[in-house]
């Protein structure tokens, strides 16, 4: 991470690639070329090493692809967990390239606890975790992590840095899948406001909006954005209008564009009249796209995905 | 994992022990006694995988001493992801060790995804994950998973094992922390209930209860217990006791009791009529105990000190 405020860092990434696109680093065997596997295969034979390590290297070839392309790139943690420690190792040299590479790293954990235990993920993925003699051991040090909110403040503030803006946040708000109105868009009572919010909140997206507004503030970067962001799905544009209102400041982290049926208009629904404010996610779209013709230039596929996905986005 | 339903494993394990107590297992450096940590540092200098040797060594005195005196044992995922890879490979070896013991493991990692990302994170924890070629590779295979129902149906719906009781989860409902209000006890409008709910929730931790409830029906054992859980904290006795209301064949996991300041008969509000459906956690009250005295039989003070626990618990 560099000294920039992160809100700032991931503007001027945006300014220098002339891309608000994120890329989806989630790897998973039914989307390695056939190459990849037969090598981890000879390597490690079928073994989560083998699985860990063609990840690695499908990661590293398409950030070699796309980096100067994009604005972010996002790793689902899960997709490495489910190998174990061989997965998390790969996840942390995949985080660790792509810092090599000068781009910005949004770990998608979507964690969530309190005090503590909180502080604890904050070390593992956006800070320093204490040694056996008091001293400090370096952690992910990506530049954002998303988070859940469900558990209020004491949930969210210690993922905060002391010095704002030294790794940033991204809080589930209003998330793109069909089912996410199950408790997001409930009706609330009247009278029921977010902390610091000067009206009511209609729903419960809109109180966590109004929490992720208040957490921001005094938070904001040079250009006028916090290191407190929101998870906004593509596939409720209306939703990403009103929920633009309550958090002005706030940068939204877009999923839902492409494969989930968000289009590019959808997702730039919540953009700021400066045209600030959204980035929006890809991952299948763009990893996979080699699976459209051929495995033999996987990485070439990847930056065609995405130069199209930049056009697309430019256009609406 | 044992072929039995893991409600109805955990029932015969508290019959079994006497114990409605789950161990948090959340090493931390602070905790440590001087002797691991001189070790670890002899062996490893101060490094990482000198703290992950260290946690080690401490869950496996830690477990040698508290197996068949406790209902389960709780690891704090984020105590070890702190130390990245290999702070993830002594959680691993920690739920493996625990499972030789027979000790039912509750992997406390509030997770929280939708769709293929949630089977990643199910497969990490709880099942198999496919290998390059096709086939099976093992899992963490822990009993329970805590996790996140922030994202509705389509972020816990994935967590549940085809097979009824093959693995479950404990959802956020009401948690112990001091903010747990910010979202959760949020007053909704009235005709806001969950899926199959009979009846208005009058808050949104209400409204996941319900959710919980319906969840689990039909995935019952033979305790007349379902696989889908509820964590409610200690620290909210009232709520605890309505919540049974609406989730009557629901385990609760409650966190809060002694250092969060929640009593046994707090801690103790929401359980059955017939004595069933609780599980009470603490961590530091029992894997720090030593502090209060020495560090030369750290493991025995463990003992001791959940003994003291289930006594707490029994009287109350």
């Amino acid at each position: 991470m560099t000294a920039d405020h992160v809100a700032d860092q991931l503007n001027a990434t945006i300014e220098r690639t002339k891309s608000i696109a994120c890329v989806g680093l989630d790897p998973r065997p039914a989307l390695l070329p056939k190459s990849l596997i037969d090598a981890a295969i000879a390597a490690h034979g079928d073994t989560a090493i083998a699985v860990a390590d063609a990840f690695l290297k499908f990661n590293i070839g398409l950030l070699d692809a796309i980096a100067g392309h994009c604005a972010a790139v996002k790793p689902q943690s899960a997709c490495y967990e489910a190998y174990g420690h061989a997965g998390v190792k790969a996840l942390e040299d995949t985080a660790r390239y792509a810092r090599k590479l000068g781009v910005p790293v949004i770990m998608d954990a979507k964690r969530g606890d309190i005090g503590s235990t909180a502080e604890h993920y904050q070390q593992a993925f956006l800070g320093q975790a204490p040694g056996l003699k008091g001293t400090t051991l370096p952690g992910l040090n990506c530049e954002w992590l998303t988070i859940n909110g469900y558990l209020g403040s004491d949930g969210v503030l210690p993922f905060l840095n002391k010095t704002p803006g030294h790794g940033g946040v991204f809080v589930l708000v209003k998330t793109s899948n069909p089912s996410s109105g199950d408790l997001q868009d409930i009706a609330l009572a009247k009278n029921v406001r977010g902390k610091s919010a000067t009206e009511d909140a209609n729903q419960a997206m809109e109180l966590m909006a109004q929490l992720v507004h208040h957490w921001g503030q005094q938070r904001t970067g040079k250009s006028g954005l916090t290191d407190v962001g929101a998870v906004v799905g593509a596939t409720y544009p209306a939703q990403a209008k009103r929920l633009r209102t309550l958090m002005p400041n706030t940068i939204f982290l877009v999923p839902g564009y492409g494969a989930q049926g968000g289009s590019a208009a959808d997702a730039l629904a919540g953009i700021r009249s400066d045209g600030r404010g959204v980035i929006v996610n890809s991952s299948r779209g763009i990893i996979a796209a080699w699976q459209k013709n051929t495995d033999r230039d996987w990485s070439g596929a990847a930056r065609a995905a995405l130069d199209a996905m930049n056009t697309d986005l430019a256009s609406a």
